[in-house]
C-alpha cells in the first residue's frame, strides 16, 4: 500500500553553498507513490531561507497550503505574511512572479503542488531571465526576458 | 492577491439524507483561486463518514496528506492507519480501489489531490459500477463491471 511517513519518504537535502535560496529540505510524497501528474512535497525552510527566485510559471498551476509556522509571500511586488490552515494559488499564466521567505526565527513547514506539465515558460522578473523547457524534446533555453540568448541560470547569477 | 484562509475559502457542506459516505465539509482552495489543472481541498470527516465509495481512477493520480486526526485508509482489500504527516498516493491506472473512513471519536483532516483529466473513467469495484466521463464532450456514461448500460449512480444503489 502505498503509504509514505516523515520517515520512509524521499527526502532531500538543497544544501549548496552559494545558493541564493539558502538551504531546505523537501519530503517528496508524491515522487515517492511514482506519480506523474502533479509534484506535491512538504517543504521545510529554515530562518532566513527561501523557497525559489521570484517567479511564474506559463503553463503550470501552482498551490501552497501552510502546514506549520510562517513565511512572508512576495507576489507582483508585495508582500504578506502566510500562516497555518493558509493557502496560495498560482494560476498558470498569470505574470505575478512569486517567492516564500521565512523571515521568522522558526522552521516553516507547507506543502508545495505544482502541475508536471513536461514543458513550461518560467519567468523570473528580478533576474532578467526566461527559461524555456520540454522533457520530451530534452530542450531547455535560457533567454533574457526581451529574447536574447543568456548561457547562465538565474540561479546561478552573481548576486542572485 | 490569491490568498484563502479558512474563513475565506470556499466551502461545501456535503450533508445529502441517505448518501452512503456520511457528511463532510470540503475548503475548496484551489476552486477558490481558480485552478483548473489539479483539484487540491482540505476534507473535513467527522466519525463516522467516509471520504468516497471504493474506486479508482484510470487517467487521474490522486494523493491524501493527513493533517489532524485519524482515519482509516482501505485499498484493495486492506486497511491501515494514516496519521498526521502520513500521505497515501495513488497512481492513475492502478486498479486498486480505494477510500478513507473515521473510524474514531475526533474529527479528521486531510489534504485530496487529484489531476484534473477533463476525461476519465472511475470503477466502482465493490459496487459493480463503472463511470466514462468527458467534460468536454459533455458525456457520461454508467455501465457495470462487465459493460452493461445501467441506470444508477453508485451513489444512490440501494444499500450503497
Amino acid at each position: 500500500m502505498p503509504v509514505f511517513t516523515p520517515d520512509t519518504v524521499r527526502t532531500e537535502l538543497q544544501d549548496i553553498p552559494g545558493h541564493p535560496c539558502g538551504p531546505a529540505r523537501m519530503l517528496r510524497y508524491s515522487d515517492s507513490g511514482g506519480l506523474t501528474q502533479f509534484g506535491a512535497f512538504v517543504e521545510i525552510l529554515p530562518p532566513g531561507s527561501r523557497s525559489s527566485l521570484c517567479h511564474w510559471h506559463e503553463r503550470e498551476d501552482e498551490m501552497v497550503y501552510m502546514l506549520e509556522g510562517q513565511v512572508t509571500l512576495w507576489e507582483g511586488g508585495t508582500a504578506r505574511l502566510l500562516n497555518p490552515g493558509e493557502a496560495a494559488t498560482f494560476r498558470a499564466g498569470d505574470p505575478a512572479g512569486h517567492y516564500l521567505r521565512n523571515d521568522g526565527t522558526a522552521e516553516a513547514r507547507y506543502l508545495v503542488i505544482g502541475t508536471r506539465a513536461g514543458a513550461d515558460r518560467i519567468t523570473y522578473p528580478d533576474h532578467d531571465r526566461i527559461i524555456d523547457y520540454d522533457d520530451r524534446a530534452g530542450v531547455e533555453t535560457i533567454t533574457t526576458l526581451d529574447g536574447r540568448p543568456a548561457a547562465e541560470s538565474p540561479y546561478y547569477l552573481p548576486g542572485a
